[in-house]
């Protein structure tokens, strides 16, 4: 323990006060790469060769290894704990409780991004890009909250969650649940579609999301990105195509071309297709003549549902961290990130450094030479330096974990505070209210063992106050509450 | 389930044959190639960064990581579960339980491999090659039992294990037992040396093998590394150089320059030492210009002593896999493995092809033109083919675990059934006489839950097989008793 550098105060003010700055603003640079974003959803750390998994697993990953080769790859890459938070910081660059979008939404009538929200596809839009969404938002699925009201120019895909999908196959739902005819109450109104839409226009229901389509959509969500990425690449306008797979992401029903495939299961299937769809969206960027101006991004938005569930379905390895999503232990908040970018992000990197979901808003708008709004929190720091090579160091000390409304634990440098432990997804939660659980990420990957005392307690001084300035800055800019109608304006 | 490929009977009797056949007789190839072999003690699968681990688990290792991309990762390579017996399979290409070498010598005044077998060292020696070991032995400690006995030319090292280190330091004993006075009774003629020999010569002691030289001796084994390169590269003679590094076995006891480096303690310490020589011997081989004409092998003889120990004094991690050494799991048995040798070996490839330790010998021979003996049975495969990139199969199915006398368990292709079922090192041993246990190694990696009757029962048809032909070879030609003297001949 003797070589752990103590901290000045002077460092966890600058940390306090890279949650409240917002970074970026007046970028430097004005290039406009193309983006391919590519989100997969409840996927395990370990899950891709890459990461130890891949072939070992069942499931050979040439094309994320390749990735990983010639780009970064990231050890300790952060994400919300659940997909509706995950993705509200990816659009946002603002922790998902600033946007009263902290838990996916489960029966209420209208939920998602206020459109006084500022998403990075509206940053790009206005630098020029041509913005298209091919995936699922979970964002809001009542009209002025689609991907087309938040700066995508169109999307295919699906506004809710893909476990919808079981809602409307009576033939297939027996498998899946002890539901028995349930299926028949559903009012038509919650009946899940697969939509597309423009800008200014009314989104298009196209087909029933049902568990054949849901075996379908990521084929044809790559069939898509690679029309929308030709079509503007030919036309040499930048791009930036955000593709959020439905894989793995419950029911795990891979294509019928995939079904099988691995003899290991459905998940081992589907990231073999995943790995499979992304090769397709790479290969058309090597005969696009765009490979290296463009930045691909291929991650998840967190870990999976249920890592060690006793069956032989394999459900996502999680590597050395332990936990499901909806927990703020490692194995639901860690997932696969690796950035790609011939000949500006240097290649065959592997870094442990912190970075969360919230920083690629601040980073894109750097490197694309946009500016981040300066009238709201931007939690997302500016990466740029990091990714190029310029830096080993991500800049980000720490972040604060809410579970839904509560606040959960805080990560900082390789420590954890749990003041809400909770095992797993279906675990209850237990409020640690006289001795909170500090843990060491590096010696205890797993969380399961409390630090010595003298630890415990210093290492809360520069926790503690991380989350007093978010509280402070809180205060100064409210929180949007939960169920935030349109017409929701700040009140400061 | 329903891709599993059934074998036909052909299949298990090509892989029966495979057993007993001497492949690489009549080899096709007569290059020389260098050959750097790095072997580590009990490391953990998943402790270097290509494997998972590195930077996350509080130990970068760019060195390993490089050798990664620009070779080939090996997912599913085998060791056996003890030092010494995986130290003889590699020497010999034979399952140590042929050699007599099944256990770890504890209190015994003899052992090792008998005069009459024959090592890789002494097939390449024969080849022309200038043959150095520079590092552990534990084959014997007794007069015609050295490795300059069994084809080295040079050898500096310690003929045993590096825990005997703690035997003769009272100084620091107690920081590492519970002995109290007990080293004052050790005799004399077992204080372990550092000993440095000459083929033809008979060993010098040079210095007591104490907690002092323990945390010096993996300096050293490098410095004399590149010496003995560096001078048969300029005389332009091929050289086979064997490192078998005592990191990272127990006492985990860093250099002073590495020493409280990482903050993670003395384990993650080792690793980054670890890498870090591995780094000179590689740089060692560009500036000399060999770069291109040398195998580079990085490996470890088995998994680690105690993966989940509970502690801070973080001890290796098994990645997917359970169990430690001295056991028939994954986590003892699977072992880091790169191989490199640039413009021969496909770079950035990863394969979950099983691979034993017992074939280094066949291939290694096989690559530098040498032939294998044809009077006793040699386990190993000629994995060439694989290596070069000419075949994506190793040509191994599987192989028998012997856990000292006890034939514990048998792995073939992603299974293993388990007829004696150990925990870890310090568990009892448990007989399964009235169901042997069948583990899927894909969908259950951690082998904790029985494969279901049907497959249990089909399973085992190949596997017994495979057994039954083991046990035909051994009759025919029979093993070499543990314990056996220097006048061994076999008596067939």
């Amino acid at each position: 323990m003797k070589r752990h550098r103590l901290p000045g105060w002077s460092l966890w003010i600058t940390l306090a006060l890279t949650l409240l700055i917002h970074p970026g603003a007046g970028a430097k640079e004005t290039s406009t790469p193309n983006i391919l974003f590519v989100l997969t959803d409840n996927t395990g750390w370990g899950d891709f060769g890459a990461y130890g998994g891949g072939e070992a697993r069942g499931a050979p990953s040439p094309n994320v290894d390749r990735m990983a080769r010639e780009g970064l790859l990231l050890q300790n890459f952060n994400t919300e704990p659940q997909c509706t938070p995950s993705r509200s910081a990816l659009m946002t660059g603002r922790f998902a409780i600033r946007s009263g979008n902290q838990s996916v939404p489960i029966g209420v009538p209208y939920y998602g991004l206020v459109p006084w929200e500022i998403t990075i596809a509206e940053l790009l839009s206005e630098r020029g890009y041509a913005t298209g969404m091919f995936g699922k938002w979970h964002l809001g699925k009542t009209e002025g909250r689609f991907p087309t009201d938040q700066g995508f120019d169109v999307w295919y895909g699906i506004p809710n969650s893909t476990d919808e999908s079981i809602w409307i196959s009576p033939d297939e739902i027996r498998n899946f649940t002890n539901a028995g005819d349930l299926e028949e109450t559903l009012p038509e109104s919650q009946v899940p579609w697969v939509m597309e839409a423009r800008k200014g226009e009314k989104p298009e229901k196209l087909k029933r999301y049902d568990l054949k389509e849901r075996r379908r959509i990521d084929a044809e969500l790559t069939r898509r990105t690679i029309e929308f990425m030709s079509k503007h690449a030919r036309a040499k306008k930048p791009f930036f195509a955000f593709v959020p797979l439905t894989a793995t992401h419950y029911p795990t029903l891979p294509h019928p071309d995939f079904d099988g495939k691995t003899g290991y299961g459905e998940y081992a299937d589907m990231l073999v297709q995943t790995d499979h769809y992304l090769g397709r969206m790479l290969s058309a960027l090597e005969e696009l003549g765009v490979e290296d101006n463009t930045l691909v991004v291929f991650t998840a938005d967190n870990g999976p549902e249920d890592p060690d569930n006793g069956n032989d379905r394999f459900n996502g390895w999680t590597g050395p961290w332990a936990g499901t999503y909806f927990t703020a232990r490692e194995g639901g908040l860690r997932a696969p990130c690796i950035l790609r970018w011939p000949g500006k992000i240097p290649p065959g990197r592997r870094s442990n450094e912190i970075v969360h979901i919230v920083d690629f808003f601040t980073t894109l708008a750097r490197l694309a030479g946009a500016k981040v709004p300066s009238d709201r929190p931007i939690d997302g720091l500016d990466l740029s330096d990091f990714l190029l090579g310029k830096s080993d160091k991500s800049g980000r000390e720490g972040f604060p974990i809410f579970v839904g409304n509560d606040f959960y634990a805080l990560k900082w440098r390789n420590w954890k505070v749990h003041y809400i432990w909770q095992e797993s997804k279906y675990s209850p939660k237990e409020v640690l209210s006289t001795v909170p659980k500090v843990v060491n990420l590096i010696t205890d990957p797993r969380e399961e063992r409390q630090v010595a005392e003298p630890y415990n307690t210093w290492i809360q001084y520069p926790m503690m106050k991380v989350l007093a300035d978010f509280q402070k800055s809180v205060k100064q800019y409210p929180n949007v509450p939960l169920g935030a109608p349109d017409s929701y304006k700040p009140s400061n």
